[in-house]
This record gives C-alpha cells, sequence and structure tokens, in this order.
C-alpha cells in the first residue's frame, strides 16, 4: 500500500476514507472482476486524479479497502474455556452474517481466481483468522481440557467452515443460535471437563 | 432452458456440446461478471447467432451450462455403512478438487450475489448435493448407527464444509487422504458399532 503522503490534513483523511468506503461498497454491489477506478470514483465523488494521488492502482486500492475490514471478529472471553470457544464462534457467526465482510467475501474469492497477489492476501488472513480461533482452542488444551495432540488448527477449521459454507452455498446465514449445537456435536465429543 | 428444436441433428449436437463446453471453459477463466456471449462464441469458434438460436440469452445459457456439470459426486457403497460414508466424503474432496465443477464454483458464488435466478440455481443444486450425503447417513441411522433423532442434513454440512472451505478460503484443495482423520474426528463419536 502507498503510504499517503500528508495523512496529518484531515480533509485528506475524509476523501481517502471516503474512497476505501465506496470501494467496499463497490465490492459488495459488482464484485472485483467489474470494479473499475472510474466507478469508484463516481461512487466517492471524487476524481480518478485523486485516487490515482492515493493508490497506485486497482489492486493496491483493492488490498488498502479490504485491509481496513475488521477481518479479526471481536468476541468476549469467558472464564469457561468451552464458553469462550462458543463465543469466538458465535462472533465468527455474526461477522459473516453482517456488515461489509460479509459483503465481500464472494468479491475476494472471485478475485482470487484471477489475481494472484490478491489470492495471497484472501488466504493469508482467512488463515490468520482461523490461527485466532486456533488460540482459543490451544488455551483450552493447556488447560487439559482437550488431548494434548488435538490439532486445534483443524479442529477451528471443523468448527467455523459451516458458518463459511452456508454463507457461500445455500440461501440463509448460519444463525448465531445454532452455533452452540454445531460446538457441542463437533467439539463436544472431544472435550474433558 | 430452450429445448433444441433439432437435437436429432449430430452435426447440431457438437455445435451445442462445443457451445456449453466454452461456456464452462470461460466461467472457470473470468466468471459470469465477466463472460459474454461473444466470448463464449469466439471460444466455441461459432457465431453469436448460432448460440442466440439455442439459448434464450446468458442467463439461460450459464443455466444450461452449469447443469451439465456433475453435481453429484459418484461413490463406491460398501458393506459397511461407515465406509460408505469415507467414500462419500471423499468423492466430494475429489469433486471440488479437480474437474470443471470445482473451476465453476466461483463464478457461481460470484453470479449468486448479483443475479437471484443463480443464486436460486446455486442454493438448490448445493442443498441436493448434501441432501445426498444425508441419504447415505440416514441409511446407518437406520441400520442403529446413529442415535434416531440425529439431524442427518445439519451433520452432512459438517462433513462436507471443512472440503468446501479449502477450496474457497485456502491456499491448497482438501487432500481426499485427510477425509477419514475428518470423519472420525466429527461424525466418530457419534457413531454406535
Amino acid at each position: 500500500m502507498t503510504p499517503a503522503p500528508d495523512t496529518d490534513n484531515p480533509r485528506v483523511d475524509r476523501t481517502r476514507t471516503a474512497i476505501l468506503e465506496a470501494t467496499l461498497d463497490e465490492l459488495a454491489d459488482v464484485g472485483y472482476g467489474a470494479m473499475t477506478i472510474e466507478s469508484v470514483a463516481r461512487r466517492a465523488g471524487a476524481s480518478k486524479a485523486t485516487i490515482y494521488r492515493h493508490w497506485d492502482g486497482k489492486l493496491d486500492l483493492f488490498a488498502d479497502a479490504v485491509s481496513t475490514l475488521k477481518a479479526m471478529p471481536r468476541y468476549v472471553e469467558s472464564d469457561d474455556p468451552y464458553e469462550s470457544i462458543i463465543a469466538f464462534v458465535e462472533a465468527i457467526a455474526d461477522h459473516i452474517a453482517n456488515g461489509r465482510f460479509a459483503a465481500c467475501v464472494p468479491a475476494l474469492i472471485e478475485a482470487s481466481v484471477s489475481d494472484p497477489a490478491v489470492h495471497e492476501f484472501h488466504v493469508r488472513s482467512s488463515a490468520e483468522r482461523q490461527a485466532y480461533g486456533a488460540s482459543v482452542l490451544d488455551a483450552a488444551r493447556d488447560a487439559g481440557h482437550l488431548a494434548a495432540d488435538i490439532d486445534t488448527f483443524a479442529m477451528t477449521e471443523r468448527l467455523i467452515a459451516p458458518i463459511f459454507f452456508r454463507r457461500m452455498m445455500a440461501a440463509e446465514p448460519f444463525p448465531v443460535d445454532d452455533v452452540r449445537p454445531l460446538v457441542d456435536a463437533v467439539l463436544g465429543p472431544h472435550w474433558r471437563r
């Protein structure tokens, strides 16, 4: 990403923010393939020249805009490690059902097919999200609630994959209320009280 | 889909097949948004007029082409119900890692965002695939290997979602060799010998 030369200027900051938000809205509506610098400029009420002053081109703008999305859902840790895991998976379900990140996932998947740089960015941020979930399971394992040799990264995938599956392949997003039955069925049998 | 008026003519059949294959190749390469009747015609070595003689337009052509994909993976049933389930999930993993269907899934997801008819088609065929898997689990439940009240449709999602997740969100497809550990971890604890 090109560093803005003059981020101390609040007017420039507002313009940059408006352009990044227009980029995400455009991605959600038409996807990466159909998005153009021109369509983003029109949406943001800015000129193409302004966009090119701040970003090297479409991929640079895309990467900067997507990096502003909260890729890491916030969850409230509990004293009970099992409840912390439930809270993490519920946060993923909420994150994938609502908001800009959810709306941009199909654009990320689409752009990954044709653009190696987008692909690299997409799979890396997905792996970081999964590793974050695995760290919640690691804490439970270290407290003796899971077998010492459990693959927490793979187990995290088994807990979050149905949520992404529903978003991509089904008519309705995964209901947050269905997270507990999911965790109970998949993780529950491996849990040691 | 428009029925071809003269499918008895082998030359017309060959032309239709070439156009449908060009459509799938185009979808895999550029996605639904960027695909045009013109780009398909060029790829198939046919005229736009020929395409419009057989299909009403882009969506009709798309739906017809995608319907020729094997949406149902073939698997070899076993005398052992657990092995039948392993075989089904392995077939899904193979189906999603290789071939035209796998290559077209991102295009289906992308097109589903902007086109309600594609969305309807996409989620229906996905649900049919999942119901087919659930029927394999139903047989095991009826033989007493699973609790009578198990939700086999939800359990099927838990078995196949990691495979789709890996295809959409990770750098590498789900290895067929990792299917057994997945089924052992997710279904194994619910299995009654």
